[in-house]
């Protein structure tokens, strides 16, 4: 941490500083130019909130954390890219990951015709909201454990493992049992105490960021759950709050460069809730593929028109159908490929 | 609801979205202009997910709901302004109340001390953090437990009721043995099985805005604890997320009188959270009143350049007693007074 | 327009309004349901600023104004994608189009230098400011004519179209008498005399999007150049300011398939100044053609670290060499080709 | 500036920066702790953009510019708040200044009329558009020249001086001949050559705060007014663009004591463009004087039912005539008091 004093900072201010950094059990190292003092804070571990607290103090003009906040989710303690293996399904790794499904589980015949012409289209992962959350309380909130069973029954059916939201740390037993990925939704992103019980359930969880959160806010997120020892976290980009009235979020696709910079996790992106309207989506997921991401997530559903949730963004089974063969053709021309179980390529 | 359709939509295109209308057991009311066909929809309930469905539908230009999604916490259905009694304090009426007090909970003494400073200069009810939310798994997260005692201890010695944060459903029994009203705070303010929950344990809530929502999204977010049968929510606006890096986040000081225009409910003001600076809690707790906030949310601390959390934004106990009697100033020429107990006037 | 009266309105309030479109020599169709009186507004033009005036009418609950406020930028009056030809390049066909150079031209050898090796690795215009907008009033703003100069050089020396800035209707003549192409810059987006007498120039006319620019501003923004005449507009989307602080500003790449929605104007995208930063650039080049893009505009510099400006987010000569085939396979995977000269492929 | 090399940084990375350093004619210190090397760039001036340059040169993580990017606009070399003197009016004073009239000069009638009211409730200055920008080409964009003319009949009338809106260079000869301040609008806030030339015209500036601009950039473009020997500027914080619907953009109050901490230049607040609702408009207006405006820019209209812009947003004469004295009342509670000139309180 380095503290730039003002210009007019008295000896007294520069020696109360100092002092509160001794008092700390940190050394300081006063570097005295013609115009201003600038202090230089040795030593570890720096508290968290010492930035905040110098920042107000007499005499202090800007306070410099040089520290990362984030330890887990970065590349300075883990050199290697992270692969989560899921079932049969790679997360991750060379390929590109698509997960598909409806937004919510609404019957099983809904749920396994679904996943079924996911399957067949390319996708390696089946989702479906089984708990959800709901801007008002008088909308559906899904089937509960009902959907989960369904959600079973379609990977018995396929073979696809399946991911779906848990909103509360009293339900994590329950989705646990059935689901082979927790999903933490944008809303719940930053629910620390969710994520830190996630963190602890010993399966993968996939953390979409929040509305309005930042970054370094995301990894942070990602953090609460590695810190109880889970290192299988995967990042989803699913649109940011902005003033444009056009898209029911805007897709911030420098986050996948951004968190591959930082971060050795995974990253996916959802165009489906990005979009809010079902023609944007295809050209998203494309982008999001040829950004550099791992994988997209996408709603499907058998007859969006009559979806109880989510309708206006999700793709009939044709239009997946349409798209997945331009997201390989995209994935092939930035190097990597579609993960798929054969189906798509005719094997 | 009202259904535009698109200039070229075909009969068979309007006949559909007429079906659709019919098979929910509602009527449509065809009004055919020269250049296009308007659908009016007519009956309840009307599905809240029908403007997505139909805003995909063929031919469809747009759609309009006329109907509000809130109710409860609308004028419609209760006409008086909310007026919440807690123990001796009464927060909606004519006077402006001021909830002051450290962030965090950190000892007896220091909460104590504080509620007695705060209670002198005006304040009537005492705010504290015993779980605190924190953006890094590393930081300080509150006393628990300790924390509430030492709250309930600081209520006994100054007869303040206390105001103080629920992060998740399992802490609800604990915390309402405490507490007398409960705070939600912005990153949970869309956790809705918390707001649910909270909303059936019989005491005031406090919901404070989420860091980038809407302010129909915040209505809703109340209808949630009050469809639970609990009347008694207080909004509490504390600044959104920008691109304005000089402030931590941007007070919306317009939400006031919006929320005002549209809800019965109390509305707060925490100039504190919005400015992320002590220099400007001062203007801000004014323009909130000026506004026409109800009252105000203020963190005071006895030495902030040492508080374990957000020590750059809390007033000392002299910044806090210099500023009460500007508030009430300017609450007498906005109509009201300061809710105050004796000591600020010195009776 | 539809005008949706509150439930609680007046006969009074009702007539009120109806009496205000027949003042204009409009008509007036009531649906008088049990529960809200809703008005219809026929004939035209409706005034553009009809639909804030009813907002405030006593007894209106909302106004729905149905028409477009933007007509030449639309599909309605025109059917078919722009092209737009420049010299020997064609913009808004079959093929992606890259626009490349150095931020600010600064010498005739830097810029001649940038402009050989842009065409060689692909890029078919060259990009230079002469007059550069500067946030400070102290930092470099271009050579001005002398600049524009170096870039008629540079074309002769290379074939290549220019495309260069204007800020000020006053430079209009002497910015025309060399460039190929106009650019309005972001911060001039709303700038609308500029914008009409930039029109009137006969030269396509690239308008960069504003910062905080809503998609139908922008169309609108296109419509004053295309008002006076001047149908050859390029939209260029080059990122919008939001809360992220790890980009200069954040891509809305959906900004490539709404327009694309709504207009038949050919959109670039600039991942240079969205990105702000070197190493995001690529990615973001490639989203954008994934997406939908017409072509792309980049900045390259001879030697980044030491440009008069924007040094930060600029390519070097290799960079973009090794950039422009990842941007050929992409746009061929998307069922477009490069625009190119030739020696990209080796003929 | 500071530069923070990153805990792997060769000793060539730290060279090469300290060698472009001293080619600048600056000097390099360099700090080498444990785990990293800190090179403080001492000397001046340093360029602008060096730290652009510097965040994108190998082996650094960090660059810190301490000095401060604004000069003339900030209290270091101005520690006296500037005071303008227009006619009889004191800008920047003790007292609160109120500005009223219509958005657009529509006729004699209305703006005289317009005058004597808002002159009779407390206003001391008359605004009036008679060039307006608009974001439709298909809108009324004011009476130009005899729109001046009338704005200079009310002054007659009045006694009251006047502001009006330049919109590009060509019109400053024009708009000087009449107006007693030039209002620079939000669109045009980085139109960085008007600034100039408004700067060189030798009467007062008002800047309005463009819709995304940072309080820092918004003091840089004063610089750019004040660099031309122009000291008399306000500014004028109108609202900035979120993503909440319900208000027009979003009052950034925190901006008054923001700005009174950076800047000795006079802070105004338009409550009228932020809330774009009549309704908000008191409470907004209260709220800037209670944070601290010096002014305050108000619409009002005698009909704004009819109103040819912003008519949803101005007060009716009653309206204002009623808002003045609270605005007094509250100005009164902060130690100011109106600006008046006799009539507001009978004298």
């Amino acid at each position: 941490m380095i503290i730039v004093m003002e210009t007019g900072a008295t000896p007294k201010q520069v020696n109360d500083v100092v002092s509160r950094i001794k008092t700390l059990g940190l050394d300081a190292h006063l570097s005295e130019g013609e115009e201003r003092t600038i202090v230089g804070v040795v030593g570890a571990p720096i508290p968290p909130t010492l930035d905040d607290e110098f920042e107000s103090h007499g005499g202090v003009q800007q306070v410099v954390r040089i520290t990362k906040k984030y330890k887990l989710t970065g590349w300075d303690f883990h050199p290697q890219k992270t692969v989560i293996r899921v079932r049969d399904v790679e997360i991750g790794g060379d390929e590109v990951t698509v997960i598909a499904g409806p937004c919510s589980v609404e019957s099983e015949d809904q749920t396994v015709s679904t996943a079924r012409a996911v399957k067949a289209a390319g996708a390696t992962i089946l989702r479906g909201g089984a708990h959800k959350p709901r801007t008002s309380p008088y909308e559906f909130r899904g089937l509960g454990r009902r959907g989960l069973e369904i959600l079973a029954t379609a990977r018995e059916e396929t073979g696809m493992p399946i991911i779906t939201e848990v909103m509360t740390p009293a339900d994590i037993d329950q989705v646990g049992q059935f689901t082979d990925i927790f999903q933490i939704g944008a809303r719940n992103a930053q629910n620390y105490l969710l994520l830190e019980e996630v963190g602890k359930a010993g399966k993968p969880v996939m953390i979409k960021r929040g509305l309005s959160m930042m970054i370094e806010e995301w990894l942070l997120a990602a953090e609460y759950v590695m810190a109880q020892g889970n290192p299988d976290v995967i990042l989803c980009e699913r649109g940011v709050r902005t003033f444009e009235p056009l898209t029911r979020n805007t897709l911030d696709v420098s986050a996948v460069p951004v968190v591959r910079g930082m971060s050795h996790l995974p990253i996916f992106v959802d165009p489906s809730h990005a979009a809010g309207k079902r023609a944007l989506v295809g050209s998203l997921a494309l982008a999001g593929v040829a950004a550099g991401a791992d994988g997209l997530m996408i709603e499907v559903h058998p007859n969006p028109d009559q979806a109880l949730s989510d309708g206006a963004q999700s793709l009939t089974f044709d239009q997946f159908a349409e798209l997945t063969p331009r997201i390989a053709a995209v994935a092939g021309a930035v190097g990597r490929s579609l993960c798929a179980t054969g189906s798509l390529l005719g094997v």
